[in-house]
């Protein structure tokens, strides 16, 4: 009798649910759920005004889907609830919710339906920068040997400055609150019945290390009288490294058209879940492409990798260390220089021939060769995450001609993320860790083979393509089926499950040789271009943003 | 009774004739004449092929202009042919033909019709960098004094690489030609019936010094055996400083609609000539703002300038030593950006209001404040001519974010472009050359009110605009009024005649302290970048048009 795994994948907008053949990987029936609050950035439900880069979720919306995409995804399937055997859900992080003791979340209360703090802090709420300078600022002067396994950044998308904005903010709301959880274990706890933390989540968001912990009381103390006891007081519960069972689904199962005691997989991230689902294993760089792209490999040993976003043991694979690394923008460049740069006559080609600009554009960038148009371009419209960790690079393009057309400005960008890809491989290899090969998933990564083949021809690396449209979920289902074991028709193992579960294109893109020369010579280029910009040889672009702050007072 | 002056602009495909009072400046009639055989740049009349990178015009489109403009123009202004005292021509330069000792040019001769050598060769004809190189290559070799007032560069444009290339490729034309002659002089030679050569065109274009001569015997020698006697076997003629009278019209100006006995002037530069027409004294710097930009200055000392075009005596004003710099990209650059990079929105809201896509962009960049677009461009596109005079430098953008709109690239565009016309006042200054007031004079300094304020801004000076839409034609007749002389009806000197006939624009650009204290900010970072890619710091720009060539091979 064949077994099913289903993967839940909460978005930032919508949750899609997947059933997935557990001997096979099929996918055999999926549903998604528009979330009905979405991202509330401008007021709470009731009409209540937001601050500036305020970003709020409602957790109504992850009960919803639960209940509309799974047993929807069984129905298109024709699966069996009595066959289904694991479930895993993914999530965005860190997106985090202050809840009572028994997981009810403050905003469902009335006392507090009217306050912010009391909703779910979206990973794009921006508000607590300043926090995120003191945490910073603190960490270093404090030599907290944390910071370098995060690059020597706090994001302010993370766990530690949205607290500290709660507690500054709305100290009512931090001391109602008996936990911050992310929406992820949220979700995981509601259907289980008991709360579990996942090492992903922990590791990337809160700064937890399975040998030292989280922070120390010192260090928080430091930060905030009123914070010295957060640990023991608001996160308590031990963390689960990925691949384990969190529990499995109570009574209200049926709720979601599942029967009680199925496995649940502990919760994991989007980016990170997708690893399996795209078949790369340790020493694999995975790239996630997207409108930014996030970059995942498992390695053996613990490295210090400078300007990396993190790295976390049991982060992505139990038992190895899983780092992280990201370019703030991929796919939002080619959009910028749709909207912004793409000539009339470009524009009424593509509408006459009922093709994407993308495609129009990616048919013209194609006919030219690897450096034609003598541009090179800095990535950097969104700043720089990895290796530079610094939001206020911008970008640079250099070699415009008057006979310089658009196709070659569209590619000369996707050329300088190729580039950007290469300095964040050069850089872990120099660091200590392997990457053996390179995998790429995304919507990008399956619509665009020249796109494809530039990172090839730039990294001289083989480039294979994950094969599921929905990795993450697919990742999801593994992870769930894991939880089940093999005793229950599932794996014991993440690996055993990703080699029959995951999936790769059949299409590898390999190295051009010629090409790869003529990439090495720009590449020498761009990193010159890189250091002496993004390593202080000119501040210019700082000194730029601070001119253009200047100007709009 | 009062008197008229003639003057007749010589441009790339067009002649205009302008009849001007010249009591009071006022421009009573003009008449414009497209050439008929215009550039030839793929075959000559019958039919012959033309190599890559010639440009060839013909004779007989110049006496069609006179004999057409001349009478239309009249006839327009209701001006009798009695009442013109004087007559001035202008020219683009270097263009020059081969002539017997009457002033038949060879190609109007049956035996040297089918040689593209016996043609004119226009300014733009490019096919002579080779031996321009050489020549180049052997005056540094030789340490020959005139290299630096030529900013250390002869051009392919100018007379000794084009007479090189015609001894070359066509030694039985160079024989035939008893002079090579500019097309501006050979024009006065045909109304004057006797051949005069003016200090502008010899000075800027044939390496010719007023005390020094041209380049000596021994040097010519070393170029080529056969060009030892260049000087005087070709190019014999005393050379007259501008605003003399090179002679009076013969009985032949019935032809053209004039009577004979009226004063010529000695012929000019089309650039040049603009000075007193824009009343641009000594002191006073003239831009003159096409695709490119001209930056002409009269001083009353010889000094080298690092990186100018030229410096003449008699060259813009007699008496006077005439320097000359140049932007190689100015409205070239804003054609660039509107051809390549302007969206389909902004298309269509021009084509809806009907205003030209300039004038959209100027409408919406003048709403930003300096700085504000965080953007700073090297207005390389065309390479730089001064102060670098380095063609294979390229453009460069730095500062985008996914916020960057094209209003803001343009205007960063235009800031650029001023940001290099303050490199050129700047370097005046600090070689002993007083720029002590800017004059702006050409269709975009009269369309732009927007790029004239930041010019202003930038400059730190007032901006004074030419009054006249036609600056060459205009200034051609103050010379024309000049060599009439006052005893009949004219002027006895160029300043008297531009002070009552030369035109200025009422309204003044004064600079706006605040814009100017920004400014000095993007300016600094301009030169940073300016110095750090055109002097060596980064040749990048040159290894991407090597990579570029390569790539094309």
């Amino acid at each position: 009798m064949a077994k099913y795994a289903i993967g839940v994948d909460f978005g930032t907008l919508s949750g899609r649910a997947l059933v997935v053949d557990v001997a096979t990987g099929a996918e055999l029936g999926s549903a998604v759920l528009e979330y009905r609050f979405g991202v509330m950035d401008e007021k709470l439900p009731a009409g209540k005004k937001l601050g500036m880069d305020w970003a709020l979720q409602h957790p109504m919306d992850y009960i919803d889907v639960l209940k509309e995409t799974i047993p929807e995804a069984l129905r298109q399937s024709g699966v069996s609830a009595d066959d289904v055997i694991g479930l895993g859900i993914d999530f965005t992080a860190c997106t985090m919710l202050p809840v009572k003791a028994d997981g009810t979340p403050l905003c469902f209360m009335p006392e507090w339906a009217d306050n912010p703090h009391a909703y779910i802090k979206l990973w794009k709420h921006h508000a607590a920068q300043d926090q995120a300078n003191r945490v910073n600022a603190l960490a270093e002067k404090r030599g907290e040997k944390w910071l370098p396994r995060y690059g020597g950044k706090v994001s302010s998308e993370w766990a530690l400055p949205k607290i500290l904005q709660v507690l500054e903010e709305a100290p009512d709301v931090y001391d109602a609150a008996d936990y911050f959880i992310e929406a992820g274990d949220w979700v995981v706890w509601q259907l289980t019945g008991r709360q579990s933390r996942n090492a992903c989540m922990a590791g990337y968001k809160a700064l937890f290390h399975k040998r030292d912990g989280y922070p120390s009381k010192a260090f928080l103390r430091e930060l905030n009288p009123r914070l010295e006891n957060l640990v023991e007081d608001k996160l308590g519960c031990a963390i689960s490294p990925l691949g384990v069972k969190a529990g499995e689904t109570t009574g209200d199962a049926t709720l979601i058209g599942l029967k009680p005691g199925i496995a649940v997989a502990v919760a994991n991230v989007d980016a990170h879940v997708t690893a399996p689902a795209a078949k790369a294993a340790p020493g694999a760089m995975l790239a996630i492409m997207g409108t930014s792209t996030c970059h995942i490999i498992a390695g053996s040993e613990e490295k210090t990798v400078p300007g990396m976003c993190g790295v976390v043991e049991d982060g992505v694979y139990p038992g190895y260390f899983g780092f992280e690394a990201g370019q703030s923008c991929v796919g939002d460049h080619f959009a910028w220089f749709v909207e912004n740069c793409m000539p009339i006559e470009y524009a009424e080609e593509a509408r006459t021939r009922s093709v994407s600009p993308h495609v129009l554009l990616t048919e013209k960038a194609e006919r030219l060769k690897p450096g034609e148009s003598g541009l090179v371009a800095l990535d950097w419209w969104n700043g720089n995450r990895s290796v530079l960790v610094d939001v206020d690079l911008t970008g640079l393009m250099i070699g415009m001609t008057l006979a310089t057309k658009p196709e070659e400005i569209y590619r000369a960008l996707i050329e300088a993320t190729a580039y950007g890809t290469r300095v964040i491989v050069e850089n872990f290899r120099e660091s200590g860790v392997a990457v053996d090969s390179f995998i790429a998933s995304g919507g990008i990564a399956l619509k665009n083979p020249m796109m494809m083949q530039i990172y090839a021809d730039v990294l001289r690396m083989p480039i294979r393509v994950a094969g599921s449209a929905q990795g993450p979920a697919l990742g999801s289902a593994i992870f769930g089926a894991v939880a089940a074991g093999s005793a229950n028709g599932g794996y014991d193992s993440v690996f055993d499950a990703s080699a029959k579960m995951g999936k790769l294109l059949d299409k590898t893109y390999d190295p051009n040789p010629e090409s790869a020369d003529t990439y090495d010579k720009l590449y020498a280029e761009y990193k010159t271009l890189h250091d002496w910009f993004g390593r202080g040889g000119n501040d210019v672009m700082k000194r730029l943003k601070k001119i253009k702050k200047e100007s709009a007072e």
